[in-house]
């Protein structure tokens, strides 16, 4: 399969769709996907990060802090992780150690794994996402700095209170989010 | 934060950008976002699975079931789970059993986890999907259907390829794939 171009279809701010013409055993097809990007590059280029942070704090056990926060395309509240995307010359951990401050006021302490570029939907978007898996504490302030247009509500989870969200078929979840919930439950722990 | 109205911006047949004019403490804003549905009703409809399959075979470990195929978001070949569309009337589980058929030749022997729908990336699209984590089998002929555009490779990967896969920092990867490799890692077998 290959392709043969690809036309900015939409003229938006925040989101576009693209249209490419590809080649496939001598037929040419058309796709279109959607892009933030302003380029018509497909690839893996990491245009975010997705923060998994475990918040650790003297004699208490530790918990899996969750955004819970209103998304205009699920119409509602949905529970992920703190995220956001790489400002330009920024690199992955910056990015993770300023997000994680933004939205929830905790500080990073450890890094522990972070993957490669991961595609959110890979037939719909070229959205692409570094997941970063960091312990954290909080900072003295402990405030929340809320971004003009988001309602954010930092959520702290123990254990048990992972699995309960991850066996509730009622509370809309992101798949990495859900994905994560779903590992410790079956890793027995959170650590 | 409420949503007012929703207007649908493109006109193609695969997906679309919608518009959604919402309120936020007294001031208007415009959210777009992509989506495979022909309604502007925002929310959690299952519109996907994804299907996380263990091979079983007598005398040899568990394999996990993964697709390499050419995605035009990606640019190139991506590594992720069978997945597809639910059909007008079908549920989660009977859409699983033909996806798996389809797509590999294989057949479900045992559901040991299905999600709520899970949203791909909810600031961008309303796609929701249900996670299925299966125990398959090869039928007799184990022949791949491939669906017409598509160009689909079945790999079968046991707990050290999957291990491999997962800390590959260049083959380019779905989100659900790779937080699924990591999770078999984490527990340390493929079971």
């Amino acid at each position: 399969m290959k392709i043969l171009k690809i036309e900015k279809i939409t003229n938006e701010k925040w989101l576009n769709l693209y249209a490419a013409t590809y080649e496939h055993n001598g037929k040419t097809g058309r796709w279109v996907y959607a892009s933030r990007r302003d380029t018509c590059e497909p690839g893996a280029k990491c245009d975010a990060v997705i923060i998994v942070p475990v918040l650790h704090e003297e004699g208490k056990p530790p918990r899996l802090v969750m955004i819970r926060e209103f998304r205009v395309p699920v119409g509602g509240y949905d529970y992920g992780f703190p995220a956001g995307l790489l400002e330009p010359g920024e690199g992955v951990e910056e990015t993770v150690r300023r997000e994680i401050i933004e939205e929830t006021g905790m500080e990073v302490i450890r890094f522990r794994r972070i993957s490669p570029p991961v595609f959110s939907s890979a037939g719909l978007t070229d959205e692409s996402a570094a997941l970063a898996f960091v312990d954290v504490r909080a900072t003295p302030e402990m405030r929340q700095k809320l971004e003009g247009t988001e309602e954010i509500d930092v959520v702290l989870l123990d254990y048990e209170q992972v699995c309960k969200l991850c066996d509730n078929p009622d509370l809309p979840l992101d798949a990495k989010a859900w994905s994560t919930l779903y590992m410790y439950q079956r890793l027995g722990k959170l650590d």
